[in-house]
């Protein structure tokens, strides 16, 4: 999805519209682990990295409203290692079918020059409804608890963290994609977003003469006061790191409650963290760091 | 395509056929450019490195007689060099482009803890023709050139020549894809198979109670009589390099020389290179190098 928020992004996606010669394209989704995979590769938890490259694709194409048919992954290791191979392609097949996805090509690298471990995914399939991201004026948003760090923000990790470990580093990112998907067909939700690269920034996109105010934040988990604790501003934590919500929900402020019970009541996290108003483009957060205001 | 050759490629494929709940899947194949990227990186090679991750999907796909609608691109880099970035993807949309291939999805990731490149590509397509590969005995076998090592055995390139530089380690593995389409439509193409991971003992899964007998093989690159004479034997010479061949065409002897003066008119090398007689499964090379055979 072209996620990392740089400035040659703008660049990266006028050059691919040039390839665009037929109308219709099936949604799609491409990524991996990232920095993340250094640590699941000393570690050797290689379900938590398929978790890990699944959720980063399965949550985007939950806010494209799309279901995934067809999936192909690259698997790029250091080492010609068959039980850490196998182990990635049994945990990847049993998540596909459990989800009806099929598996339609795949490859494996062994990159002798690499440290990490990448578990690249491209995934396709079809939309389950068409309408578009719209954060409204008057909306509730509901943000859905994450599971930790999930898997971006890790070169900020390692950066401060340098050779320690905690154990929050392996924890798999949260899947969303089944429930996002179900409360689609149950629910008219407005608008959402998976906060990963680029954080709560990249709820700017969705806002045009209306602001976001996120005033009850969920309450971040300790590796995120950790970091905080670390010398990192308020505001890079809010476009760094999810700080705790990993999913953001936009809804008719009658719906926010049923949709909230919902969430709680099937073993996720949830709760009204804010509301969108009348403004100018802005996200506001009162910071659950320093209860200071972070304006993105 | 799960190409790696190795033992626990019969498990891998095993397990991912647990996903296939459906009749239809398109085809796809899924590739990088491996250790090669490595002396891309090195070299700013990226138009190069571009060329070589396309042509490993490509080439696979003409294989498969498989047209490709969509392609989706992972970029994997040790720094956020927006120059690079910028470099590839606009190749990457250059060939694209031209073969009318729509870009869906893509992602960059910067792995500080690599040294190298991976352009890892997936593509999809339609079957053009569906008719697999048979190479039938009393065929002529076409051998037509590569462009030198392409994009396979450089983990035993680099054992060879350690921190040795050559200009032809960045030399890109040539486009078959198109050229194999048109071919594919015009003449009755038995069999045919991309040289590439395993060289001439991929040949081996197409013969049933039949042999390959190439006693005529193409003229091998200069870099490859010196990877020869650095004691790489005969037999290990023919399954890890293409050795000059980079695709075989398995056809019926009333049209190959019909087929081999249309590729030698239209810039590629092509030779009759050998036949398929009744035999055992085996694949038997009078060698380039040594006028030895070799039998895989």
């Amino acid at each position: 999805m072209y996620k990392t928020g740089k400035p040659y992004i703008k660049k990266i996606l006028e050059l691919i519209k040039n390839t665009h010669t037929q109308k219709l394209r099936p949604p799609a989704s491409s990524d991996g682990i990232g920095t993340k995979g250094f640590y699941h590769w000393q570690h050797k938890s290689f379900r938590n990295a398929v978790l890990d490259s699944l959720a980063m694709n399965l949550n985007d194409m939950a806010v494209l409203r799309a279901r995934i048919y067809f999936l192909q992954n690259h698997i790029i290791l250091p080492l010609d290692d068959e039980r850490a191979i196998l182990k990635i392609v049994e945990n990847l097949v049993k998540e596909c079918k459990k989800r009806e996805i099929q598996i339609i090509a795949g490859e494996t690298s062994i990159h002798d020059d690499f440290a990490g471990l990448e578990i690249s995914i491209a995934v396709q399939g079809a939309y389950e409804n068409h309408k578009g991201n719209k954060f409204q004026i008057g909306d509730s948003l509901i943000g859905i608890r994450s599971s930790g760090l999930h898997s971006n923000g890790f070169t900020k990790v390692r950066e401060v963290f340098g050779n320690e470990f905690r154990l929050e580093f392996i924890e798999p990112t949260l899947i969303y994609y089944d429930k996002v998907l179900e409360l689609n067909s149950k629910f008219d939700i407005h608008g959402m977003e998976h906060i990963t690269g680029g954080a709560f920034a990249r709820l700017k996109k969705f806002l045009n003469e209306s602001d976001i105010e996120i005033d009850n934040p969920l309450k971040p988990h300790e590796i995120f006061y950790e970091l905080y604790s670390k010398e990192v501003s308020d505001e890079e934590m809010y476009t760094t790191f999810n700080c705790g919500t990993g999913f953001v929900l936009s809804v008719s402020s009658d719906d926010s409650a049923s949709i909230v019970s919902d969430l709680n009541n099937n073993r996720f996290f949830a709760g009204i963290i804010g509301r969108v108003v009348e403004g100018e483009g802005k996200v506001k957060i009162k910071s659950a760091f320093s209860n200071e205001l972070v304006v993105l």
